[in-house]
């Protein structure tokens, strides 16, 4: 653990896993302070990869403070609540008294604490600052992760300080947008073990920013579940296929540096420790699907569905033959030997949003995946895959977004944006 | 444990609690039956209350066989997914086979089985039985709960067998029902403690009624969670306040039978160890709650927040001095002391579907309530709670539905439904 992490993780308050019980002086009886009510271990960003392997307690709290932001090469919690908001304020000033109000709730709340200080004695008269449905809650492994999307740097002043790699997506074959669910001037990405604890962090930051930022869409996902999921399982997708066995890990320093890292080089400054993000809702013809048959299914992935096994081969993390696969099999077609070594890091979240209007499950795979640079990722791995993948038949893009996801917050004097925004306008 | 309960738990092979890996052939690597690989408990039906403790273990398996049926009764799993259907067929006996079907998957999924009996050695031309998606999952304590509509007992020739209990709600003031979110010949009431085994259910059971149902709306939901939840924690509503404080407990045998359970004497037969569902989706007008002052929202429950004690009261559970309280509070106008005792099970989620298009979340409760007589139960209750509760300036119905829920499957040659379908039509 480098002293900066030791610092970092000592001043969050994270050694301990407290339960959300912080809140004094709510109502007669008065709550303690729970910081000693369990033992628990902090899950270190990513920069130095201290991951501790007791994070995976689904209970512990992962430091919110480090080199890069927490929910990236972290591990992967059981949920997601995924906002995009849009800016509405024309008030820089605002705006940055916002984001700084925004990680002050977010440091507590990553640590089991509800927002505000806790001093409601007396003032009744007052909302609470926490909305309360996390009370007593663990804090389940909450990571809040920001981005900020191009249409921000339109705005404040920002247009020099856009990056070049956040690109505006172009348009792919087969993709049918529902602005409804694209863009955003920024987002953020809370995924936890409790959807409740998930729910509530968006929640209290969409409160915070009222008048100053509004929802523009959100997305609710589901991975694994750590009380039911046998461990080491890699989670299966809705079309019942084991999804993500060669993801980059976030043990895995080199990788990381290579592939997820903005490098100090890499330009801007600003972005140096962070990474891009894209978002993309990926609908499944989940009935279509259902109604093929084993064979075919196995050759659009190049996979069985029972273990997982590439085509010929008999474990999942058998090496895959390309060759024998259909040409146009996804894992061969995604695969970094047939795409000049691109890798992305997968973070993605199955959905089911109730039904469409024609009876049809509206489920899929909210796509998430971090790269270095989305000229060199996210963009020419899915030119490929809109073109020529067989799986192309049972699923369509319908939403899509990117994200300039900054460094992680320092310490607690820091706050979100602070390399963008502590320049001159 | 009765004899037929013992005999029910044995032939469901539920006293242990399998992996879902009993699909054997799929692939090349053969998966090995999992049956000794995780030692479990039953949660048996609740008849005779044998609620095992040990149930609460989020993997374990509920029996499917009883004399109720699961999913009312049983401990309260952390995930629903709630289905709507219509009837599409008109012949009576190709619903009958679907409800045999239908059945006989219900069985093999509470089990933590793969739909279908994993033969698929040779059929990779066809689709497979089961979609695959909870392969390697736990039970997860799924129930699978099904109802009938009152619009069900205009059609094949039942309608001499529509219970009197099985009214159509009337309308209530100040409600806003969706026709999209409202009703159905049918419903599947899925909990599980993982929500992809509960998603995983509803959509196999929808594949198999292809063509003589289809999905008439959904709804995803979530509660507690286990292994984030401290236990015997009351979870706190999307409000921020504990709910379901005074619910009648799955081992109370003289409230179930009084309030819960459709008495012999009750009529019609067929309904006899059967209860009547009413499914309400209310929203919750959040943004407008959170800027509520405190003493405004314990006002409103008759509750403090932090702790969830009645008004003047130091605990949760000390017993509420109802006059102390405004007299539009809800705990006062929805307890049983002012209402002749009337008593209904809840059985309501949480839930989040995303924003509107205004920016607000669309969240709320999911409430599902299940009681002996509706006319007794649901209609007299919300009758009084929507004329005056304080509640109602943040709380809308949005979408509505009743059900009459059938006794539970006895024995592995029973099937939902047959009292009311062996009868002549």
């Amino acid at each position: 653990m480098t002293e900066i992490q030791q610092a970092a993780a000592t001043e969050a308050g994270n050694s301990q896993a407290p339960s959300r019980r912080s809140l004094i002086g709510w109502g007669g009886a008065g709550l303690a302070l729970g910081a000693a009510a369990a033992g628990g271990a902090v899950a270190m960003t990513s920069a130095g990869n201290d991951v501790d392997p007791t994070a995976a307690e689904a209970g512990a709290a992962v430091a919110f403070h480090g080199a890069n932001q927490a929910g990236i090469a972290t591990p992967v919690q059981d949920r997601l609540h995924f906002a995009a908001f849009d800016v509405q304020t024309d008030d820089r000033a605002e705006f940055v008294q916002m984001l700084k109000d925004w990680t002050a709730a977010a440091r507590r709340m990553t640590g089991g604490k509800a927002v505000g200080e806790g001093a409601y004695g007396g003032l009744a008269e007052a909302p609470p600052d926490d909305t309360g449905e996390a009370l007593g809650l663990k804090p389940s492994r909450l990571t809040l992760t920001i981005g900020f999307g191009p249409s921000l740097f339109e705005k404040f002043g920002l247009k020099d300080q856009r990056p070049e790699a956040l690109v505006d997506l172009p348009q792919f074959p087969g993709e049918n947008l529902d602005r409804n669910r694209t863009g955003g001037d920024l987002c953020i990405q809370a995924c936890a073990d409790d959807p409740q604890v998930a729910v509530h962090a968006i929640r209290n930051l969409a409160r915070i920013g009222f008048g100053k930022v509004n929802i523009r869409w959100s997305q609710l996902g589901f991975g694994k579940t750590s009380s039911t999921t046998p461990d080491a399982q890699t989670p299966r997708n809705l079309m019942g296929f084991k999804d993500g066995t060669r993801n980059i890990a976030g043990t895995e320093t080199d990788r990381l540096k290579k592939f997820v890292w903005v490098g100090e080089k890499d330009g801007p400054d600003w972005m140096a420790g962070g990474s891009y993000l894209v978002a993309r809702r990926i609908r499944m013809h989940i009935e279509t699907w259902d109604r093929t048959s084993l064979q075919e299914q196995e050759d659009v992935f190049g996979r069985d569905k029972g273990e997982g096994a590439p085509v010929g081969k008999a474990k999942e993390h058998d090496k895959p033959f390309l060759k024998a696969m259909k040409p146009t099999a996804h894992v061969r077609l995604a695969h970094p030997d047939s795409n000049d070594g691109i890798t992305i890091l997968r973070r993605g979240y199955s959905f089911t949003d109730g039904t469409d209007g024609l009876g049809r499950l509206d489920a899929g795979l909210f796509f998430l995946a971090y790269q270095r640079d989305v000229r060199k990722g996210f963009i020419p791995l899915q030119r490929r895959l809109s073109a020529t993948d067989a799986l192309n038949e049972y699923i369509q893009h319908v939403g899509s977004a990117v994200f300039a996801v900054p460094p992680g917050v320092r310490d607690k004097d820091d706050w979100w944006g602070s390399t963008l925004f502590s320049k001159e306008a």
